[in-house]
């Protein structure tokens, strides 16, 4: 079976905001069929496995609005525009836990919501840490908790971690693969 | 350290859609200050890790608008407000590839991108499969690629399974977790 793409007949700017836009596009079909498509515009993520001086995972405890509950989270931020990935990566890993690292690995790229957002995420491993002290975003309240790997398999085994990129880091590092 | 929680102060309709609403929300923190929330509201989705009757595991191929790529999926759907999970599942298993299941067993409960979005994506475990005829809507172009276990472990070793929860349930599939 062929695969039917869709091309876009218009398009109508919703919203521009400043993490997201909103666009209402009309799409037609191969058949002539036509639909429509809500589209949230979003530059990207990149998001950082990183395992401290004394084998654990940094973790981070962070209350999402949207969801309405504080979750854990590897730590991870938005891509500016044209910003380097681990440049972003870096910066977040520092911003966020106090850390630096000498060597970063992209392990993993991945759309979390790929029929409504064109966002995509990175996993990047941080390798060989040093502290040298955090630097928050005005806004942020993040508590770093480091992890270590049976408590890892804890949070995993009781689904308690809820969010995407940081259960796909988490079954990496858990498991063989 | 207090991990700290914010209040919505008030909030704005931007857009009400057929998948997904846009809000936006000004918040207030504990110490007074305010921020802004952009609120992506989507009902839910869920999905299905199915293995058929020969033992391979059903993904499917779609085209998908937002990043324009045709990319690796589990069979999936929006729930619609008030419906079962279950049914949710084997509506969507039975729409996208044409099978039922006797039984339907919930592995994972997560939130896609909870910075920006309500989503919650549910992952079932169908079991004892039986074919009965594909029912795609209207708009839906879909092909099923059943897929073996060493090829869902090359697919996963080339990343080419790039949509969080397709990656997730492999990586439960693969993985010894």
């Amino acid at each position: 079976m062929e695969i039917k793409q869709e091309q876009k007949v218009s398009g109508e700017r919703i919203y521009s905001g400043n993490i997201l836009n909103l666009n209402k596009d009309q799409v037609e079909f191969s058949n002539g069929l036509t639909s429509v498509r809500e589209v949230v515009e979003h530059s990207g993520g990149v998001s950082v496995l990183a395992e401290n001086e004394e084998g654990k995972v940094l973790l981070i405890k962070q209350y999402r609005y949207p969801v309405d509950e504080v979750i854990y989270e590897i730590p991870a931020g938005k891509l500016e525009i044209g910003e380097d990935l681990e440049e972003c990566a870096a910066r977040e890993l520092r911003e966020e836990t106090g850390y630096q690292a000498e060597k970063f690995t992209e392990l993993y790229k991945f759309y979390p919501t790929p029929g409504y957002s064109t966002e995509c995420i990175y996993i990047f491993q941080a390798e060989k840490l040093s502290y040298v002290g955090r630097e928050l975003e005005e806004g942020e309240y993040i508590e770093v908790v480091p992890k270590s790997k049976a408590e890892l398999k804890e949070l995993f085994k009781n689904g308690e971690l809820k969010d995407s990129k940081t259960l796909i880091s988490v079954m990496h590092y858990l498991g063989d693969l």
